[in-house]
């Protein structure tokens, strides 16, 4: 195998790539400036050096603290829960959000061996005391072990004096009834609104 | 911006990658084995300076001669000319030929600069006359500039004894009529077979 074949292997392995995409990429690099590919190749190999997790949040960063832990602008009472840090990127994405975040790295898998300690559920708690938290809102996915690690939280902050939200969930805005699965349309119409 | 925002920006020039692609890749790279990385990264660096043109063909590859030019087993007097690497490993993926390749890198684009020298057209003949070559066949993609540069390459060899051989286009297997764009159709037509 010479390196070429080798490279379409390795590119093979990231996420959404098939083998001719890879191979496409592989291709255009033997033909991008070099100076590009020397970028690339350094950034790749070093990313995980630079890039830490967030001691508060669990955002990526590569500062002590992440930049929304560090801004003091944040409503730092209102704490959004997430999966995953990609999950931060896209609700910051919004601009509808201005308070600050704590991200599980994963939701609550018991038969995968992920219980609440694992997720650092305390962590979770701790923080929301030492912010003297009013609102939380949590944003794990619409899925199963999504809302179920919602519910675990949610049961977590009953007895205490703080409003504990979940994201909506209903049809995307330019869907389609025709096409909305049955779960979807479902939630969309329990959870419907006023004008 | 931070490394990991960096490397986003830089996997996005990547051919076929949208920004929520890159993003996908950027995160997973964060997630994955470092050993992975180092390997990625090793070889996007070093992959100019390893792959090479072969000087007879065109083809790329990391030895002296590529590996269809040193094949002793290879049909040296049919030659199929393709313009891109990409199209050798194509054409070799199908198991149907068995002799040798001339890649152009490109086609004829008068408008970009591009005539018969500078797609050295001049090496093709001369090639074919070493080879003592009786078969041409012109691979190159049936579009507009890709027809082009077949025609212009079969009037190079109209007054030799040598046969020039255009590859067919019509349906896709597996097509379908009714979504059949009408110039494939019509080619399809035109270059009906036998039963």
């Amino acid at each position: 195998m010479n390196q070429l074949e080798n490279l379409v292997e390795l590119l093979c392995r990231l996420p959404g790539l098939g083998k001719k995409s890879a191979a496409r990429m592989a291709y255009w690099m033997l033909q991008s400036d070099q100076e590009y590919n020397k970028a690339l190749a350094d950034n790749i190999s070093t990313i995980q050096d630079v890039i830490i997790r967030c001691p508060q949040c669990g955002n990526y960063t590569d500062q002590e603290l992440c930049s929304i832990c560090q801004d003091s602008s944040r409503q730092k009472q209102q704490l959004c829960v997430v999966e995953q840090p990609q999950d931060v990127m896209n609700i910051e994405s919004t601009g509808e959000f201005h308070g600050v975040y704590h991200v599980l790295h994963g939701v609550l898998a018991p038969l995968d061996g992920v219980g609440p300690e694992e997720l650092g559920l305390n962590l979770l708690v701790e923080r929301a005391r030492e912010l003297d938290v009013k609102e939380i809102i949590i944003a794990t996915n619409p899925t199963l072990e999504g809302d179920s690690t919602a519910l675990y939280i949610q049961r977590l902050f009953q007895d205490r004096e703080i409003l504990v939200t979940r994201i909506a969930s209903g049809l995307p805005v330019g869907g389609d009834l025709e096409y909305a699965d049955k779960l979807s349309l479902a939630r969309s119409l329990r959870a419907r609104t006023n004008f």
